[in-house]
């Protein structure tokens, strides 16, 4: 591609997972960023406020100039509510701009499925799923050609899918009566004022949260779905850390579902996969992960369940990362580029 | 009861159970302290190594002094392995003294059960239960008349037996596929010098561990099998936190299973409860409980799944606190005595 | 005294320093919790929202009710802001009230540093101290006869004056240039709402706070100085704790004050406190006293400087415990019911 | 230089310090990870244990293989304990090999400082300063020419003299009386299996340690001393999170230290330094570091004291990532290869 093809925009660059696409896009050895915006942060320079020295001289810019902004780049990352970016990515992709959305506003194949999960009428159902790619490569490959829109999955559903999916396909477990019990580092719930977030109501506790109702039930189900029938309990969980997410699920087994069928059905689904390691499900932890765009899967069975856990950084390979992977892909870029440097922070 | 028979002794008082069982303890308005055992605090002042004050010029004694030392008291409290414990209850019980056993040497029925998830041969076979009481006041009552020995319940055990056991006894779950998804504090698994405990290890991470193989799992399904097949997967998690400790409970519903009954079958079985509070799942947060002996338990249901939640402080209801609660039973006193002043540590 | 005249109420029952005054009272044994006003919290249960049983069937008024309410009881706490303490003390007082504010309202002797240091003119300059009580009984004796009003200290300067003011009146430090270099856990900022107290930006950081400008600075500065000439900086900053709070304080020696007599100072000056400890430097820890109304000092020396330490629970002994300290003096009664059976947070 | 002059390797890697440098070399654009030695996890992939692809097939040989090893590697770097350096590095200049030395074995210029500070007789003081050069290069400019031994400066000193040594060598502070109370995560430590390490001990604690007896103050002092006389108190604090450092200090002010001339001061001292910038004391915080080399420095004063604040992550600009600085300039290479792509933590 030349390097007009490779230039990156982020709208809603001042929240978590917005923050760190811009950092990532800022010392990417190939993609350039080319604008960043935030209503709280306009007129300020990106490397300060970000911590992002690659980034230069660039500034962001008012959330409202998005439209205009989006003439220079090829590809637009919106970072922004699912309803704000329903409205924004149809404008981008019919201005010829290819759109890559954190939020959930693409994520479902059904329009009904937006007023119940995500409380709003969806302006655009024509550019749902199957229209819109789900960016999860290791699951369902890089995007088609042509793609102008990416559904870039949820934190929870990547990494309850990638634990699941290879054995769902593989015929190893049951695809009804899935449990998914995950637990989310605070960022998970991006940059909030509210005293419900704040340090002393959060360090020291643990609270289960959208009891039977959190909106990434459907996606991870519908996911799953595409592998035979799947039926499934998702309950989120908050926890005292910034990074790292561990979903840990339980599946009926289903005939040769041993514990080592089970693990190395992931290996092999995963032999390939740069940013997917299968281990032993006690290695799948958040110090292992957090600050990279690694997911970690495990799995073990005995006659009554299969566990599978999946442990991610819910910013990186939850997010930003994958955002990043995903725009490599559509690029035709090498997937880890500009991702394959990150440490994890855990020392 | 005279007050001979409420005196009280504490063998491995420097742990942390034991440490939390002698301060509350050494407040208590009618129980006394008698003594403490710890190697490692042998000689030293109770009152200024534990930060209670109440214990007045009382010295921890070494352990080895814990026969000749149970003279001088009616009932003791071992907060020791389960190996130690195993060893020293016969002899107590022997010597007419009342054993509270804070380890998993006495809850278990079945000898058989010991090498496999123990890793030791029970010695003394003829305490386990029934003759050994398993002591869970709200779910098995106060300790039958003439009972010797108590073995004082898990911590995980607690919180799951506690938010499932009124579901199965009323019908509204099934017994087989129950899932126990545990996480819990630091502090539950003692005190320790270990780099993997270390606070650079454990800060900001989480991770699952004895994955299939936790000791917990046949004391949890033994209480359940009180009412019915009970057949159960548990995995516990080791979060960052101190004290608290959250389990996350999975069964299929039956018939009637909505989820107005499953939190009204809560709340009837605990509203003469005062250590058991029925609420939203969400309500079962540590910070609200931890510091406490209270358990907070909450149950909601759709067509697939009851999910119901128990939180307790590992360290009081989870074990002190409970052991303080079943000497209440045992003396026949109010069983809030010395526990209803505790105050959540949250602000 | 009769009953009556052991009646409290607290207006502003909802913020952490409000709610543990509350919850101590309710469990006092003489004290009486008579009303507690929170606008957020009107009409809840005052024993859910704060967990304290013993508060029976109270329920929070609303804070416009204080006034009214004050009817009921012969002293109020208010754990309100500087300005609406300013604005609402002097009202009680003249309804013949005794009030115990835990703002610096009353807390600096000369109106000209309220506009400077609180960015408010005092309404009631004839309240400020003497009139109104500096409330450090450790060092400055329980409130005289008559006392109507008494100025809670703040917490950085509880630490640091239990620290400094012995050394400083036994002419072992000069008392220019002496340096408080404190440390305080989140709640010290009282129930935030705000992006810069949300767990994501407080975990894993510290950072110091209104550099020189720190409203402490003069109270801390005044009650040093009623034992010779004292001129002091002071710098706080913000912890990833809850509650917990370190004031490093440093001076220049005069003569004799070897780390042996800086320790024995401190030793003497508070052997009939029971709620200070004098300790090694290094055994003034967060750990031991967090959860308590116990302040752990230290000290130590060499020719070039005296560290003296101070550790107090910013809750306890730096508000809602020396409140009720206080209170229990104003009422002659043993300074100590009420608080002698916390126990500290760390097991 | 050549491919075999850029060669590195690194002598206890399994550390902290040791594995953040050995993931550092690995992904380095230009220097070559030659050789990891680490005992406990010898015969392990260095890319498995520390997260670091880039490491390819290498593997963790024995600590005593170290010095055959070193025939591969121009440079080697020492991430052991003082002792072991002090054995170690003269042997391997001996063998003509560049060794960059993380301990404090060659930090300070006299002998007799070390059964003092260190609690050993050093057995090269031929080695000690001048000889080796102590490379903290913002203060002290690249190693001259034919350095064969650098001792990569301690993570408290490098956040003291950073944010003090332009004030004293700009005659804006009086060298004697300074204070510098500084505050640590808890891998500055090292890795560690002691309680006092443990998570349950350190999380929500804070505490003082070494109190006037830390071996790094002679360190910081001599660094100062190359700038007039200098004398000052060191205290050192343990703070519970995993990574970052901030020393706040402070000095007297002589004449014309106003707050805009210190922030000035060190604005210039640092315009050309890649990995310092200067801001206001309030933003020199952990979570802009921690994960990156810079170091921020600010400083304040009014007319009684100069406030200066150095924040640092003690594993990256503490200790390896200055260690690659420091081999970036030894090897006549762009001081911020290898270092420049570090994003920070904190998102």
């Amino acid at each position: 591609m030349n390097e007009e093809e490779l230039r990156v925009g982020v709208v809603g660059a001042s929240g978590y997972s917005g923050a760190v696409t811009a950092r990532l896009l800022a010392s990417h050895p190939r993609l350039s960023l080319t604008f960043c915006t935030s209503d709280r942060r306009a007129g300020e320079l990106v490397r300060e406020e970000l911590g992002a020295p690659a980034a230069g001289d660039l500034r962001f810019e008012p959330n409202a100039a998005a439209l205009d902004l989006a003439e220079r780049a090829a590809i637009v990352v919106l970072a922004t509510s699912a309803e704000v970016s329903a409205d924004l990515a149809p404008k981008l992709v019919a201005r010829g701009r290819r759109v890559v959305d954190l939020s959930g506003a693409f994520r479902l194949a059904s329009r009904e499925d937006y007023p119940r999960w995500y409380r709003f009428e969806h302006p655009a159902p024509e550019l749902l799923p199957p229209r819109a790619h789900y960016g999860l490569p290791e699951v369902f490959g890089p995007p088609p050609p042509g793609t102008s829109l990416i559904a870039n999955p949820g934190c929870y559903p990547t990494a309850a899918i990638l634990a699941l999916a290879p054995l769902l396909k593989a015929g190893l477990i049951e695809g009804r009566g899935i449990i998914v019990d995950a637990k989310s580092g605070v960022t998970g719930a991006g940059r909030q004022a509210r005293e419900e977030y704040s340090f002393a109501e959060v360090d020291e506790d643990l609270r289960a949260y959208k009891v039977l109702a959190h909106q990434h039930t459907p996606e991870i189900a519908q996911a799953l779905g595409r592998f035979g029938e799947a039926k499934l309990t998702f309950t989120a969980h908050l926890l005292p850390v910034r990074r790292g997410l561990l979903a840990t699920c339980y599946a009926r087994p289903l005939r040769g579902a041993t514990s080592q069928a089970v693990a190395a059905c992931l290996a092999d689904a995963y032999a390939r996969s740069p940013f997917v390691r299968a281990a032993a499900p006690a290695e799948a932890t958040l110090a292992r992960v957090a600050g990279t765009n690694l997911a970690i899967v495990g799995a073990a069975a005995d006659e009554d369940v299969v566990i599978a856990v999946g442990a991610i950084d819910n910013l990186v390979k939850g997010a930003a990362g994958q955002a990043v992977q995903n725009i490599n892909l559509l690029c035709g870029l090498d997937e880890t580029l500009g991702l394959s440097h990150l440490h994890r922070i855990a020392p």
